[in-house]
């Protein structure tokens, strides 16, 4: 598995270490909670960086796959598992690869996270911190909010990715029960961005928090995309719901965050702050009927090693995409106005 | 206000008749739910038709604009009205055209209407029909179901736009009641669209539910997008949310449709269901504390006409989005496949 | 006609004079070598511009058409003109417009050349300045170099737009006789770009030349492009023609500058030099043998009101479509490098 | 060095040797004409292929480096090779990749071959064949034209590609006398594409020849590009150069094909036909003038492997990039028109 990342400037410092961080809170096989498939996803940097600095051509990456075994797929091979995409892909293409998901996979966001890495080091470089974390398991959610950004390491502190240590607690045990039941779930995962600068977005086409929704969407088994108070937000009134400016020492801000940090289109300046909804992992370690390619009805079993709940490993997909569309448009927004 | 509309294919039998019915469901003062303010929002194709036909080549149109009157913008130059985007535009780009909020406008979705007319007709001819319903205003939600896809006629049969006459009433009396109040509401509005193949949208990047997403974040005022069981889905286990494959004389579709008609990004032939939000207009007939240009306070005044609630109006506009996508889609889709 | 300019930054000072000038070069019947079809070609900016400056949105513009009268194509309704696109556009979308040569029509360049205007403003502020000017009508050519570039105003001295005095008498002469005899000429513009920063362009997909030699190729009878010293060069060998680096007081520059001021892909600060090269005008003032869409022959009438050479007319397109490669570059280049 | 390639429909037969047949002919060492630095440029397919035949999703594929032997760049470390990228990357980008010319060596054109190779299968279901050949080595050319286009073999049974045994000879003597001077030459490469059906190109902006100019110009060391008759066919009237339409049994083709297949950027169903110029190599073997960072006086010397003369290695790459935008405007064409 590998890639290619284009449009990163030169002059970034950048080590495969910085990128192995992320990847390492991605892999599976990390902890209990997760599949126990394992593999190492060492990324090696094959080309666009010199001497520790990016040299603005184009960085080409390699993630070995490490897991080498030979598989059984035959119980997937004829039969449609339930809500996968293994029916869409064979009616669209004709004929699919049917091992480990081929590019249905959610392996590929590996990638993704290679290149939200190095967004992030470029984001540093001008203040801007990306943070997620997991803040509803099914309906156990987070009841506190936060004054100040949690940290990665309150953040990483359970293995569940919540950074409020009673949730944490109450999420893991109904993970570990959907495990033994052979069950999954799903939840949400929260993103603010702070050191946002005012005017990221484009007015018309090209919204930023569309740029973000979109993005999300991408990422294997999302379901919904909320910005700032989303949909609790349209069940209050404008007069309710609207921000309203205020300034201290000549820096205009709002009083509440309803927006988001995106109004019009464009970061007012605020946290960027959204939701991201997943569903229950489709895979599961029980018998589901289905069918196969003829339409006869056949019995998808459940077998392999598989994630009961993805969101934990999610956290780094779900910063490493909100990290290249705010990357982008920093870039894109050098040519905002006449200098 | 115009624009051009590039890639409709040629032989598309189009007038400007098809287009306008699509701009009088969303012009301003076509009802008393709406603001007041009167556009009649006609429609002329400049190039691209001929002889009742599209001749493959870009479809250029303008819809002038006839209510000139010189307004008075003074209550709005030199302050930020809240959850505009009047200090972002400032910021971003040094100054701003005050008049009429410029770009930020809601006025240019007239556009992305003409747009999505078009696109409709295309779909029409692959019998793909779209179809978009207020299904809560604020608190007030329609309570049922729809076995069988609404018709306009059912959708237009009241000035709100929703198909269940019980919540309509009170979706109506509630937006009144804001205006009367010089409040404003938002809510919800749900698109399904009937008659896809299986095999639209791409794999990895350009995932169809994605794309349609981006699309419905880009209206102005959209706050949230969910595909399919949304975020409901989110509170079930995999058990409860999967849907199960079955097949009919050789047909395969599914026995539930949580997916919201997108598998792994791609349509797999069941109807596609989403849902819009929109916060409340921001613009309130009351006034509102804000800043100026120097961060001095000062009060943005509740004047001129606009909706107490932009839903009604939205309708054809989420339809106009919908169709544009995927007639975008089935184009891209003729190269999937080697034929 | 009319379009859209989208990605103008903010904050750059622009009329509608400042295009005008730029379009009044390009409008047909300007003076007995050209077409004495007559249009004012009177740009209008609809958006985008405001108190005198760019506010970052788009620009929309319009041209109208005040050429008004009913013509006659019946003579090219049926039948194909040789080496025009009536026959690709009938067989590619199964009918045409064959009014004015519909989309495939010269005229639509004016709107290039609106462009082109905005982006030479964007570049002035950079100290960038595109000149361009007729080199070779037929076999009839400037003998001389020009040390220093010459002025817009020695390059309109003449009907021809050729800044050498004894060749331009050659060439208005070679024109004037062409015209008499119904039939047409093309040559070749050289267009020259001055106080270009090292850096536009990009090394592997998007090199500068490439852009520009895409962008020349699009314009309306061009058969070739050239990069600096262009084939002349490829007659010698690479010990003639190796620009060698040479410096003065640290300033870097090449003793020659056979590679027209792009090495590798990217400017090197040397004047970029290119060659265009128009074939004859299509349209003769003779008759001549075709077919129709049945594939019987026919005649094609000469008539109506042509241009027998457009390479007057050319030399803003040229100049315009420069000016819009480089200010995109220059646009783009403002993400190449951390700052 | 590898890639990705995407939008390559489902269904097609595709292996390794399809691919390698291409890459050996561009490799280097693969004759006494080319560089003898050996790469045996083995590509292995990592995705999109199943069971013989493409999926729909990306094709990645990898082409390792088997030349491993640590080389000395100190001659080229702190100098600028004169017509080399060394200075532009150095401005651009604050440091640049010393190593083997790194993103601006011509070795990155394999990956392009990769995909033409895929292109140009493609386009054999279609009935459509690309084919290019050394039509000029200086100032020695082929004297004759090809009734009938010339096969692979008869291309390649020279070391220079050239497919007129006579003027084979003499390109192959002269190239080999600049070697033994440590000089280099360029020169023209033909390209013609044949079955190509009528209706590929866009007619504005996206011209056919427009994008096949562009992509030429991409090849490193081209310098012009000429569709059809070319810069021979500006010295011609309007009356001499037109292309005829005629007809046979109800085909309609044309008497001549100074238009080179494209008619208002659209294919006419004629042989597509396009010359492309190359320099002489920038590399010499022998000693140049030249400045280092600083500016200070230096000499570059000539040393390593390096090809006197890349036409015989570039005819597979123009063959590649041609496939490639080929079969893109077969792709996007299948959009043109409603069915």
């Amino acid at each position: 598995m590998g890639g290619v990342i284009d449009g990163c400037p030169a002059g970034l410092e950048l080590s495969e270490a910085d990128i192995q961080n992320w990847l390492d809170r991605r892999k599976p096989g990390q902890s209990r909670l997760t599949t126990q498939r394992r593999e190492s996803d060492t990324v090696q940097i094959l080309s666009g960086v010199f001497e520790g600095k990016t040299t603005g051509t184009p960085i080409g990456f390699l993630i070995p796959n490490d897991d080498a075994k030979s598989k059984d797929y035959s119980h997937i091979k004829d039969s449609y598992r339930p809500s996968h995409a293994d029916y869409t892909y064979q009616e669209k293409y004709g004929h699919r690869d049917y091992r480990g998901g081929g590019r249905s996979s959610a392996r590929e966001t590996a990638c993704r996270v290679v290149g939200g890495a190095i967004a992030a080091k470029l984001l540093a470089t001008k203040g801007i911190e990306v943070r997620a974390w997991v803040e509803r398991v099914k309906d156990v959610q987070i009841e506190r909010s936060f004054e100040v950004l949690p940290t990665v390491e309150q953040v990483d502190s359970n293995l569940v990715r919540c950074p409020d240590p009673d949730a944490a607690t109450k999420m893991e045990a109904l993970i570990e029960q959907m495990r033994k039941e052979g069950n999954t779930v799903g939840g949400a995962i929260r993103c603010v961005i702070e050191g946002v600068p005012v005017g990221l977005g484009q007015p018309v086409f090209g919204k930023l928090h569309a740029a973000l929704g979109g993005a999300m969407l991408g990422i294997n088994a999302v379901k919904a995309f909320e910005i700032g108070s989303g949909i609790s937000g349209t069940y209050r009134t404008g007069a309710e719901e609207n921000d309203l400016f205020t300034s201290k020492e000549g820096m205009i801000s709002t009083l509440t965050n309803n927006s988001g940090g995106v109004q019009g289109g464009i970061s007012n300046g605020q946290a960027i702050s959204f939701s991201v909804a997943f569903k229950p992992v489709a895979t599961l370690m029980r018998d589901q009927q289905s069918v196969d390619q003829k339409g006869e009805a056949t019995t998808v079993k459940g077998k392999g090693r598989h994630d009961p709940c993805v969101l934990p490993r999610a956290v780094p997909i779900v910063e490493a995409m909100a990290a290249l569309v705010l990357a982008d448009h920093i870039l894109i927004a050098a040519a905002d106005r006449l200098k």
